[in-house]
């Protein structure tokens, strides 16, 4: 039909009558990175025709005929990704690009699928269908690390170790416990994700911002957008505001933020092994392919990996301000802004995906060195709260037994001896009485005194150590399928 | 009890010979600000008193009398506030002036209520019982601006207005759709709150770190703990790492970023009146008295209320940062930098609790000038969707009815004219003849232009006019009480 | 010498046994962006290799070889880029690739150019002199930006417009003046980088960390810097701690800042000249090219590129945290962390730099739009603080003066009359001598009344119409060299 | 004179008929935190009067009355500080608060002083005079926590430690040289803040936007400003927009990020002292007094004072985030969100002030543990890179020096000796045989080895032993005053 214009992006041009120059177009085009969206493009655009056909705005054999060209197109892509040819910064973003193909390819019946749509709502859409199978791809990065973090902890489940407070020696617990630690921070990162995407408004037929004055029915939309898999099948939500569902992007800003929750955990786990790697802890190995060396220094086995982890989450935080500080300053209704989302989202999620990757690949190498672990275990008194616990169930106040516990403490100091299993009873009693008049302790003490002995004690639920760590590692290991 | 020292806050003094200066003192303490999570400390403690009793650690009526000194303290500091004479900086925090002030009281017993519990446990539950506190005294205030916007909405929903894409005027809505709008993201933003308190893991009984080796019952701790209504009755979740239960601080961060998300909202709706009560647009009225005036220039009314709304939102995002940032480059295990998590929740708490209040009282007073909305609306040809979609309704499809209606847009401006209306169907017609031939309209058309005609034909679900509208407006009087 | 590695980046594979794996080496390399500093690089290179052989620690006939090889090299990057075969991502960084072509092409010779270096101070230094030509580069975009302002002052000099605060009408403007005040803010912005760029403090010769037990000449090193022009002449600074000057990164902090501060006053601008260009403002009209159109909207005329720079400040304040996070979490001493300083920097200054290209597109298509300025100049009494000012002249102390004058004003409203001038002198000298006893005006007072004849009267240094105007823009011509 | 309303600050009402009510006025008031501007505000006045006298639109006894009464009333603010009776929040702000008591006591005079000024010049003029004025401050704290290390380095200067890139060991360095690193950071952090100030342009006298149609001489007043010492003498710069002097926060946006570049450094070395005082380090020993204990563990003595300082820096990250997110989305001219940037501004002040007086008192308390340090000395090969560069000076390729030093680092740890003056000088020369065929070592090799040595050999200025460290210890002792 040659009185049309040949593309759709273009089709502005109707009014406007100046060319767009080529910095203004490479200022303004998205293409080059909101590509990625292209099976969420595809999927939304399929799910509106079955409801406009359903609806009686699109003839079945139009209806046919999109579809096929867009599997057709969508097939294309996944061959050739960022490089399919249908790809022309001229059309700006995936949506006029995967238009302009479908009209070429289809003819007429293209030309009707935008009907009742904007790409307010269709970027809306896709972005929210991308976090959705981004949130899926997630989860098996995920799942790697949490097989890999409980692997760990059940190999080291054995090992005794000191744990820290304010970086100083606190009390001893199994070493596998800590790693338990990082498991459930993780875990309850990835779980905050799922929830998000779970608690999604469905925006497709909003419109440009007011909604439409054709007879759209939504409901079907997300229907379709259910049976094909696309959404869960616990989503229920429409967006109830067409205004709101075009202005609003809290759907990226929940999972950039999620994301930098999981950073900050990925961060927080990795300076805490580049410690345990340095000479002086040297309480982890991790393999030497995961550590470099030094151009200057000819002996360094430097930590990188882990490092470069830490760095990066600096970038996801970057992420999450930028976001929301794009978000923050403009009104209501869709502004061009809003284009940046995905540059940051897409960042954000490749920043992550490329850490939890390596991550997992350097806890499968790790292990605890038992042997420097061990020999330090009885500095730094650890068991001290274990004697006033056990001060504790010999009818001492717990306050009176901190204070008690504290004095052998400073006893043991001005004397020279590290450790409290190095006092005699005769000692530990002197001290007892005269802070706890009446207050005797006989030999049975010293089955609290040690780290190892303290560990096999722990009897809270959570604990870092005993039985109760045993029922945390059994949960893990079949939440993990190992 | 004349060798004991007379405060457990400075036992540790037992072993640290030298005397904390009062620099120190002054830069270490947190009561000044901590003192406002009394109430949850008191619960919290009740809450373990009953556990410790249940489990044989700790006498009935050491229990009673624990529980009875407690519930005086707290009535006292009910009256009192920040001026309750307990609160001493040399006992540093909250947690130490309470118990201080209890073994005052009521001796012997006071001294074995830190049984099996650490101050970093016990500030991490303290932490959780207020968000879950904060979130509910929120819920009122997000309460009252719900029902300013929906009255407000309810009182417009009668005049017509232009919405605005790219700040540019684009269809034409229900005014009462735009308020509706703010009210669907401020409700967001809250119920996100609520969402994040649901899924909280129950940290108390979590020790220092590693646990306790007496034999806690932490569920009962939990149990009592929803008995006595500080938990919610769904919440059956027991933090099950102690070590990650007293490292992390996610409780702090989702509460923050949820308050974040809802400054901006806030910002971004006050940026928008803002706009609307310029002299250019002069859509809406608020009450002189949230308005101020100049030093210099006699004639000002300025919405500063609604600047400072938009300006404090940015204190929130920089409380969210600072919070993230402090937990970023922190190892394992409770770390003194966790201190000043609740001096940012409490400030980014306190900013947005008054701007809601503030927000509600703009909002009570709040009109939409009719006077000066309606004779400019028939600028910006906000009926051209409107007549497109009419295109679309008698066979041609969208593209080309858009590229029909982007010619007769053209026409208008070299000719003259402002608004499609003052077309003639022969014009019409020409242009629709020329990109769809074959096609063409009667006098029908004329009822698919105009901003009044148009914001009644809006059909589909969650449309900014019509019967979509009506249905939002109903449901969220249903919801507001009104 | 087939004894010797071939590769220098590989060199440390001499202590590590394990080969790096494929994950691991794309997640540690950094050439993929890093390539950017070649220039730099060599530069360094040649100045190091110079002061090696002043010292006598490299042969002339080595220093030449090293010279000629690397010149050859960076001419073969200056047309080949980032696709110069040379870059391996085996060999991590651009500084091992080149050392590594390096000593392909000059052999021994080139085994030698490392010596008392490391990658550490070697990096520090690359980035310094990146910013110091990366500032150079953007000082030609701030100057086309500058001219465009500058220039579109000048051409509306003659437009009288309203100011604001508050976003409320304050008092009357020349056109021009508005203009200059970005130029000013911008000029500000430009010069702070220039600034930061004159107190850099060199640090080759930093070594790894501790310097080098070599005879080393940094001076010398610093003389040749400046005499190849990669440092300015003024540049008299030695990074004095070698521990400091390879773990600082205050030269890439602060330039991302400066690109902060200068993203935020592009985002006002644009801001503001969106808010001109709406329906209801119309003062601004820019290149249709420009603008863009909507996929639903057909008669729509977005600002986009205006958004976009706005939205894409946003991206620069994320840089700016993101690099500031970096840096905050990490002990001294170079940590790999360090490496992500590059991806941030070169992404913040390419942010900036086409937004600059685009401003200076947008400004020099721009116009004020006086058809549109000028019917609502007699709006929101522009001209009373003149009427204040008036009144001091007679005696009328200010605060007297600026309660008459809001009391006028409120006449004027409650009358219906929308402007100061429609008063007559009895109304006016009715209320100046109620609240001046004494005090009469004469016809005189019209002259201070109007917003042409106000901008006509402004004195004070600085103010924005009138001589003091004429003066700034005469300013502003000259250093535009316009 | 009782036609006169009491108040200029509710001057106003003359035209807003409605009250104020409470909540607006808690809201919108800023005397709870800006009456910390009182100094400046009467400064700035006193410099305004003289110029208004000079140019004679102030007769000489109404200045010398305002500035008779001003002198009064910063006198009482002196002694009296936020209680003094005239700071009322139904004025507002400072600036109110002090003419309204002005006029109180000094009648018709005190009318007159706001002539040709308006509180959006005022504002900005006080807040760079505070912003000198804390510099200056600061400066007095920065002096002392530079005396406090330049000690310290001082009295450590016998000390070798190792210095640690990747928090792996790398070379042995003089204790001291690691104080003076921080040293270094911190001073370059003090004098960006006082090179800001240096460059502030003057905005006095550009009133509420337009500047003035009375005849004021700006010059004259900054030479006022000068000549009462609150401008520096070499400040010759006048804001040259009225319109950018008082819509630009920019003074405020530099100091805060000075703050923070000052708070990383606190927080790095905040970090990397509590890593030295942990158990396995044990590098450094602080006083008591700047440790707390546990209210669980009765052993723990930590680094609490140090964890705050690293927390509290990121308050002062969240500052600059909050301000520069405040100036981002509003537009030209002054909006009253940027009221909030004096809330801002103090807080990142006082976090910055108390955190440097904590760092003096620690770091004067501090010492190096050459006990802890010494015995571990030999591990880690520190001496790796001088043995490299010793065998640069043997004629060897530094690469290929590089390469064999990593051979015989593998050779020990093969043969389980942890240190390369373990080797034989057979086994080396036989590696470097290997490597570099014909050359040979002799016994001298032995003078490169061991920490010790090692330290003592390095020459390149600014290296961290040897001659390089004491001519920095000179440098930094004449800069301290000590």
């Amino acid at each position: 039909m040659s009185t049309q214009p040949s593309s759709p992006a273009k089709s502005w041009q109707a009014r406007i009558s100046e060319a767009t120059d080529s910095i203004a177009q490479a200022f303004v085009e998205s293409v080059s990175y909101d590509w990625r969206l292209y099976k969420q493009d595809v999927a939304g655009s399929i799910c509106h025709a079955h409801m406009l056909s359903a609806v009686g705005l699109l003839p079945d054999e139009d209806r046919e005929a999109i579809i096929g060209g867009l599997r057709e197109i969508e097939a294309e892509i996944d061959r050739q990704k960022q490089n399919w040819p249908g790809f022309k910064p001229e059309f700006e973003d995936i949506h006029m690009c995967v238009e302009a193909e479908l009209i070429k390819r289809v003819g007429e019946a293209g030309r009707k699928l935008h009907t009742g749509r904007s790409r307010n709502d269709q970027v809306a859409t896709d972005l929210m269908l991308w976090t959705i199978f981004a949130t899926k791809e997630l989860g098996e990065l995920y799942a790697n690390v949490l097989k890999a973090f409980v692997a760990m902890a059940d190999r080291s489940a054995d090992i005794v170790m000191p744990s820290y407070t304010h970086l100083q020696r606190a009390q001893p617990i199994a070493a596998g416990a800590e790693v338990l630690a990082w498991t459930e921070a993780l875990s309850r990162g990835y779980e905050r994700l799922a929830r998000f995407a779970a608690n999604y408004e469905f925006p497709l037929g909003a419109g440009a911002i007011a909604g439409s004055s054709l007879p759209l029915d939504r409901k079907q939309t997300l229907w379709f957008a259910k049976r094909f898999g696309i959404l869960a099948e616990d989503t229920n939500r429409l967006a109830m505001s067409s205004i709101d569902a075009t202005a609003t992007r809290d759907v990226a800003q929940e999972f950039v933020f999620g994301l930098a929750m999981i950073s900050q955990t990925l961060s927080r786990w990795a300076e805490q092994w580049i410690l345990y790697m340095s000479t002086e802890f040297g309480f982890i190995k991790i393999a030497d392919r995961y550590t470099t060396s030094s151009s200057m220094m000819p002996q360094k086995r430097n930590p990188d990996m882990l490092e470069l982890i830490r760095g990066r989450s600096a970038n996801v935080y970057g992420d999450l301000f930028a976001m929301m500080t794009l978000l923050k300053g403009i009104p209501i209704g869709y502004n061009r802004d809003l284009q940046e989302d995905k540059r940051i989202l897409f960042r954000a999620y490749d920043t992550v995906t490329q850490c939890l990757i390596m991550a997992a690949a350097i806890i499968d190498s790790a292990s605890f060195d038992k042997s420097r672990i061990e020999p330090t275990l009885d500095r730094g008194f650890l068991d001290a709260t274990s004697l006033a616990e056990y001060l504790v169930t010999q009818k001492v106040p717990f306050r009176t037994a901190h204070h008690i516990v504290g004095t052998l403490v400073a006893t043991c100091e001005k004397s020279g001896r590290h450790a409290l299993a190095q006092l005699k009873l005769e000692e530990i009693n002197a001290v007892v009485a005269s802070l706890q008049p009446g207050a005797a302790l006989t030999d049975d003490v010293y089955t609290a005194l040690g780290a190892a002995n303290v560990v096999k004690r722990y009897q809270s639920t959570g604990a870092a150590g005993g039985k109760p760590f045993q029922e945390q590692l059994a949960a893990w290991k079949k939440r993990a399928g190992l």
